[in-house]
């Protein structure tokens, strides 16, 4: 396995596989690799003959005031990670090697898509995730790249960027990993205390009630919502920045459940903002 | 030669050279072939084992009011053109192939580059070109793309959204052809009558007798400018939108020439905005 920190031997690692013929996968992430993202290094694994995985705290998908300077880094436990599951590259870049001075190019998905939930929130959020995953795309030229559905609408946005800009990759979407009690992984559970630990298990309670209503007969979304509330708001520590009922592929709102659909919560525990989402299926 | 208009089957024809490892060279244009683009196309096969040629009047590139309703289609001339040349693909997508109902992602330079000059006459125009170059780019995934000096602030802006996304492949500048009078080629000198395609020799001639003032000692920013300004105002039937020397890279005003400069200019001829611009070395 090779540790790369610059994006020109990244092009040369990447560049001998692609002569062999061989899938290249690539696996982006911000590090503080949990078994969520150890499953997408996994699928990459069993589906590409070379699989990078970029590792790179991204500083525009960051708004101002949130946890760009304390998100987790834990460089040397994550390339163990990588290299007990057989990754060819690693690519660890600095934000100046991303962004040298006078960088000002993005890429931007507007519209509904990016407006609504997390870019309602996290103004300018997807702008910096949507340029981050361009440039990546362009670094590694993969065949395909592995996105969790945690971030369900960090995923349809990455998608729509691919189909409407004609990028020559598959976006792979992946299964959320969850912890035994049923919290999904994400880098950001580190920020919670015991205590609030314990709280966070309200979201995936909360998507599992709605759920089990759905699948009772319910198809009343503000009624699946209310459902999902109702659980959060039982939980003193935790308090809600969206539960939100949406069709599956514009998360534009629905009414009712006739076409597949997504439950979509972000909720503060404490001081920790924690998202996460279930598939509604239609029967 | 194939004449297609899918992005797809231009995936597949493309995809058939790559295998074989050869370059592949892309020359964008809007169509209305002149000895400007064929110029681009003779240094592709040159350069290249397989040449693109695209050929889409681009909507998202012309604001409102600007020319794109009238701007020359000549698609039957064009493609005996390609044909002479011995072009491998001329890909000619329909706008709706191109921007699908609902398209909405955007490659945006941002900053002085795409502020200034045509960037201030045509809100927005940099905008389309880099999402039309970029989206071409990513379906023919050439080894180089060629573009003429003409468009030298849209060569400066592919340029730099090129540097800064890490796009992998490298944009190659070509001198600009001019008609033995010296008037730039350009798909819009068609709209010239008789007597405004005599006055438009101006552009030229004022960027001659400034480069003259130049190589006999001039160094002042303002009175270079003034000398071409003053040729430009001779000629009834002109009137400047700009005339302005700038640093070469980054477009910036200078006071005096001691790097390499560029002097810009964009002149109506009657109803007719035409652009030209002549490279100012430093001796």
């Amino acid at each position: 396995m090779k540790l790369i920190h610059t994006i020109s031997e990244t092009r040369n690692q990447v560049l001998r596989a692609r002569l062999r013929g061989w899938k290249i996968g690539l696996v982006p992430t911000m590090g503080a690799l949990h078994d969520g993202h150890m499953s997408l290094v996994r699928r990459a694994k069993a589906e590409c003959e070379f699989v990078v995985v970029s590792i790179f705290v991204n500083p525009t998908q960051f708004g101002p005031g949130e946890d760009f300077d304390k998100y987790p880094r834990t460089l040397v436990e994550d390339v163990e990670k990588c290299r007990i599951s057989d990754v060819d590259v690693v690519f660890t870049p600095s934000a100046s090697e991303m962004y040298p001075e006078g960088f000002n190019s993005w890429v931007e998905v507007k519209g509904y898509l990016t407006e609504t939930l997390e870019g309602e929130f996290r103004p300018g959020h997807f702008r910096g995730v949507t340029t981050v995953c361009a440039k990546l795309f362009n670094i590694v030229q993969p065949t395909c790249a592995y996105f969790g559905q945690k971030d369900y609408q960090q995923l349809k946005v990455v998608q729509k960027m691919v189909n409407d800009l004609s990028m020559p990759l598959e976006i792979v979407p992946c299964e959320i990993v969850r912890e035994p009690d049923g919290l999904a992984m994400s880098s950001r559970n580190s920020y919670l205390s015991p205590e609030e630990r314990k709280a966070a298990v309200v979201l995936s309670r909360a998507l599992s009630k709605a759920r089990a209503a759905v699948t009772e007969g319910e198809r009343n979304a503000a009624a699946v919502q209310e459902i999902a509330e109702g659980v959060i708001r039982l939980e003193p520590l935790a308090s809600i920045d969206y539960v939100a009922l949406r069709d599956a592929e514009t998360l534009q709102p629905i009414d009712r459940i006739r076409k597949p659909a997504v439950l979509l919560l972000a909720v503060r525990i404490g001081k920790t903002r924690l998202i996460d989402n279930a598939f509604i299926p239609t029967n």
